[in-house]
């Protein structure tokens, strides 16, 4: 995890709002350190699941881990990557309220990078956790 | 995969459009039968990742493959299902172009179910496939 | 999954054989065709996780998986692959008898290939299902 | 995590050892405590894949991702639980050598439980780190 940080702050955030879809989720980069990247969305009606419930969609939670675990290593890289591959768990319902998402690397490499990420609500409770494996190899144009 | 169908195409649209996020993606569904489910998300430029590739948002993909899972058990149980956790792999970025994600059950039991699914474009190109697993078991109120 | 066979069944055990640990397993290449290679372990007592229901461990049906992905693969491929990521999904628990596992690739890139698999008993009850990522590129010495 | 332990060193030893295949690892308990369960196994020949690596079978780092997590949560339950699904990322060959395993739960529920493992070498290099999900429901006979 030595790798020294390319990007600050609000070079990350200006990598999160490059993506239209992010821009529409709301994607704020909170804090970003030696250990850890840290992101959050508020909490939208447009973005829930269940009109019962007021739970966030699966897919935005998903898009947040992924977000966050791919910044967290373009953050060493100097650039956004593309997402091998994403796995969610699911740990309990998102109530209605905003919520923060923290990536940390697990294995920067030369050709892949993996994070995990835990999305937490506003009381500290875990809602879901991921993990992401990244191309860091240069593509071919 | 013996269980009959309880819900028909105008069902699980109905229980698609339930969800404010998956309004916004602009979710169809497409055929149900008794092998799979296909629903379909049309390109717009508010779901793209990258400014340049025009890519359609990982987190989308992501949010298809959850709820294509979720729904082609949902079509035998009657209710959409809690996800308990779920994997995406991201093959090729997507073009510019309508997606499709058809959805088959790979087991169905009382408690836990899980469902597999593959994320077409417009040219059969494989996008993305990915696996979910749902909570099929009565929840406490 | 146009990619041609370049090792026949023979030298796919001989792939196999090479692994102490897969010997211990006992696995057997029993076919390879266009569409899918099937390995088999016969059940053996030093094989099993729980005394009581004398089921085949949860780690064996993973390599079960992860070398049937790996070789299905290799068998376009030439060699063997380094894995980047397995799942598995355990859908019941195996009884006595022997197993069969049946893999198809994915996708198959220059960089990153993926398959996935399905393990059945005699009487083909699905017990596990998963899917893995390999690396297909030419790696540093 | 505020669940306490139920079990000690020499109950989740004996568990380890119910496993016939457990015993052919050699799996040992190092350590349990608030935080996390420490599995260990010597380096044989017969764990081994590649014959030119000498590194330890993708299988049995699997086999140690899987007991370690499903152990950590069976010293709060009390017994050991069905594996739901099990993924496992593979960061570098191991190289001849002891291999340590550290679990820690995820979360811990009334349905299902998750928990996260690294696995190091004894230069503490990261060899592989996964996460499984297990049935903590009572299951019917």
């Amino acid at each position: 995890m030595a790798a020294p940080l390319l990007l600050d702050l609000p070079a990350l955030q200006a990598m999160v709002d490059r993506s239209p879809f992010n821009r529409f989720l709301g994607m704020k980069a909170e804090s970003i350190d030696e250990d850890k990247l840290v992101l959050s969305i508020r909490w939208r009606e447009d973005l829930i699941s269940s009109p019962e419930r007021q739970s966030t969609h699966g897919g935005v939670l998903a898009a947040m881990v992924d977000c966050c675990c791919d910044y967290v290593i373009a953050a060493r890289v100097g650039r956004a990557l593309p997402t091998v591959d994403l796995r969610v768990d699911y740990h309990r319902a998102a109530t209605p309220g905003d919520l923060h998402v923290e990536a940390r690397i697990v294995q920067l490499g030369s050709t892949l990078a993996s994070a995990e990420a835990r999305v937490h609500d506003l009381n500290g409770k875990l809602i879901a956790s991921g993990k992401g494996v990244y191309l860091t190899a240069a593509q071919k144009s």
